[in-house]
């Protein structure tokens, strides 16, 4: 195949998985919007509309240079590979902001977005996918992360770590003697649909960072990674589903989307190098964990809404780890040393930088709402405006 | 061309096709959580995760080799087959869940969900698009059907019928002398947005069945396909708007958005066969049909909240038998009563394969909630939460 | 590259690109129905069915006709042109729609949408990038208008203003001494929703505007301008929500995001001449105007709900000229002069054109609901139905 024919192929296959993982915006969005109480929904829009407008702009201006140096690609159009990356990070603060919602104030968390994807995220992507300059002087990391379980998902969830030490969690969430008081999804509908969509961007997400499809292998590997990511999805789905039905006789649906979309982040490190059927047993242990990991953050009183910490964070460095259990191959540099060197560097890396910049903003200006405001809304104090101001509530 | 260029070309293709089926995945939730009461939109969002997860993981593990035997082409990557494949098998059984919604449990329902993708769908299209191995030694059919006006929409359709045989009205939906309750869509946008999102991925189901884009004249067909899906569904609305506005002088929205569905449907047979002009016709006798058909299953009592065997089971039959009346081609295989023989077989067999599994999963663990549980409503007692906790009720 | 390839590569490429400005079907829906208040949800979806089903079909019939003579086309498949096409012309009505949305009947409004989609934006298109029967023997514009800023969102945007000019504002909206009575967003969860996906289908409808990605030099451009209206679209929101920060100390997510649409609108002249960082300017111009376009309609008691007036109007003007300031190339026939003669024209035809047919169905149908209709609202009036029926209204 002549390389004018690859160039253009390859363009169009990235500007499709560019597409697909846009629809993760409105799907982080409206997962988001459907989670949290409607007094604070209209803030969660927000915050979300002001990470996809500040990160991909600071992305685009100063990060992709951090992380990948020139504006320059020979395989397809560059504008088509800048697309790309830049729909990525959006996604890694998207998981950061949703597990502090309900409490954090929209532009320090925007601050912060622009921080994260002009230099944290740069730095990471830098070391492991990007122009390996810091990796080639500073570090020696050889780990396998296609589309990001540990670059995307465990930076994200290191940094929602680090935001919840300093925002702490939500007036009430936590009582006395442990006690942990339930707070319900506000409409079921959006969570639902967000989970959809987000799964759909997966497979551009996944699928796109195979980087090219011109050629058999190429097409068979795209088409492989799709599958995977897919089967990894419903097979975390189901255990959930299962487990929750075992636990409580009840089929909690937020928790059965939070199972496939911890399949998914587990798939995520890997999906071109498995067979198709080891993604059953990594989804279903990222869904295990989703459903043990949520009590166990909540025990620690780390509050996260959305269950990012679990989906994100845990499955990050699980799915990560998978690949140097399930496809380790030493001739090609991938072993579980190399793997869980990654997770450990990475993660004190993203960890430590996300905790100064938080706890240099929050100095400046306060990431917590007050706790009268929170007890009303953020979407009144913050937006000036309510999600669903002619519905009457019923508490 | 190279038979390289060839295979790349038609796995993007494809996998573009499957992404848009799966747009349906949501589209259907959506359509269906906005047609069914307040009280059952958790279990309607629950059940159709349950079958996305669960019939399509039957598929992959059995169903797919009933339908076409191992897991090989030669044309595009397997692999971007395989998931062709399995995005329609949670098509076939959301169109009987959705019609048996507001009374019908979760875990049985998920159980003939198994079952229909592993063995009963698999057969069907064993005998129609798959290996044939059945065909060439029980049966003798020369169906021509596309993207499955008979081997999707009437199967699924015929299960439903068996369903709603066996598990009954809704409560208090049928009174004495033939009166009928309405009960009104409980959120109109998500009705409007599902079937925008079903009209969608119908592109992909239906263009994506031609099966390759890469010589002109399949290009040709390719966007011919997606145009004559369009107009069936353009003409369906039009003419479910005119009959609703001349019948009742108010324009039902639920009535034209499945009067556009019923057109998708009717044309789904063979949308590459036709000029641009039958489809028109084709559309508007499928929106027809569902306008006159809705009042027809509700004097039989057979209550189907979301019109599903209006819209699949009556315009699947007739969009098979329009291939035979607008595009018979006795020397390539396409006649009528080839055509009528197809329906005549698919029926026989997917409404007694879906009676009797459903039968005996119904002596074992009952399909349906008892009547004070369906009065309270699905959401509580099936999933342990509510869609909308914090909107007041109005009733 | 032979024919063959590059003819089916762009029949792909302009599918992918049709189903991308479908997605604005729901966009467009889902952000109107999230605006009016919950008694006209029905009505707003409602017409933007009809416009999708009857102006896709009147434009298929008559409209293409005139907009560009046979149905043919020797670079990809004739079909996938036509789809192409056909998805501009519900956009150009959906505009239209929107600003008189909450008083605006449906079947009237259905009629001009025929009416529309059949002849005057085809004129528009014809002296534009059709067919140039017109322009050869009447005109002579030498606009450049990429993806339609003056062709599609002027065009609207005029229809629209001789549509308010004849209906009039809604009951109550403008008090005595200047004072504007807020009508807040019933569904901010939906506005949101509606914008992304509008935001997505930008990308298909600039991207797919350049007609051919099969060159380097294509690839190149296809990607740019998708980079470049996204770099606008991040502008527009970024400075919108500046300024209402500035102005308020809220963030008003509606306007954040109607100065995302202010940016993709502002864009969509010339996003494949451009330079990577001038979008940043001309998207961020496009923000200001939307914010302080929409007060001074207001003051003009120009009622329109959704600010289609600013996005769309006021942006197609600005977007237009910008070609000429930023892009102009008198060798290439790329004026400011040009460009200005451009807007004139299509406004001049495009205001008095719609002006004429809407006061003439206004004659025989009146355009207007009447006035307690209005206060209880269109959906019970026009449709029959209530959009949340089950929901309690706080007022």
């Amino acid at each position: 195949m002549s390389h004018e024919i690859s160039y253009i192929i390859d363009t169009l296959f990235i500007i499709f998985s560019f597409v697909l993982i846009i629809f993760m915006v409105p799907g982080f969005a409206m997962l988001e919007a459907g989670i949290v109480r409607t007094k604070n929904v209209t803030a969660v829009l927000m915050i979300n509309t002001m990470i996809y407008a500040f990160a991909s702009f600071a992305f685009l201006i100063i990060g992709y240079h951090i992380a990948f140096g020139a504006f320059e690609n020979e395989n397809m159009s560059k504008w088509a590979f800048v697309l790309f990356q830049m729909a990525f990070v959006g996604k890694v603060i998207n998981i950061m902001s949703g597990g502090v919602s309900e409490r954090a104030r929209i532009i320090p968390l925007t601050i912060f977005a622009v921080i994260m994807a002009a230099f944290i995220y740069p730095l990471v992507v830098n070391i492991t996918w990007g122009s390996n300059l810091l990796q080639n002087t500073i570090f020696n990391l050889s780990i396998y992360d296609l589309a990001g379980s540990t670059v995307i998902h465990s930076t994200g969830g290191w940094a929602l770590l680090a935001a919840i030490f300093i925002i702490g969690p939500r007036v009430h969430r936590y009582g006395k003697n442990g006690a942990v008081r339930v707070i319900p999804a506000s409409n079921i509908p959006l969570v639902t649909l967000g989970a959809f969509l987000l799964w759909i961007g997966w497979f551009g997400f996944n699928g796109g960072s195979v980087g090219s499809i011109t050629s058999k292998e190429n097409a068979d590997l795209v088409a492989l990674t799709i599958l995977n990511t897919n089967t990894a999805g419903l097979s975390g789905a189901i255990i959930a589903g299962a487990l929750m039905l075992i636990k409580y006789k009840k089929l909690d649906i937020t928790m059965v989307l939070n199972g496939a979309l911890g399949g998914l982040v587990s798939i995520t490190a890997g999906p071109d190098l498995y067979n198709i059927y080891q993604p059953i047993l990594i989804g279903a242990i990222g869904g295990v964990l989703v459903v043990f990991a949520v009590p166990v953050f909540d025990k620690f009183k780390l509050d996260d809404p959305v269950g990012a910490l679990s989906v994100h964070l845990v499955n990050g460095i699980w799915g990560t780890l998978a690949v140097g259990i399930f496809a380790s191959n030493p001739e090609e540099g991938i072993t579980f040393i190399g793997q869980l060197q990654g997770v450990i560097t990475i993660a004190i890396f993203a960890f430590i930088s996300s905790y100064i910049v938080l706890f240099l903003i929050n100095k400046i200006m306060p990431l917590r709402i007050n706790h009268d405001e929170e007890q009303e809304g953020l979407d009144v104090n913050e937006c000036g405006l309510e999600a669903y101001p002619e519905f009457k509530r019923a508490f």
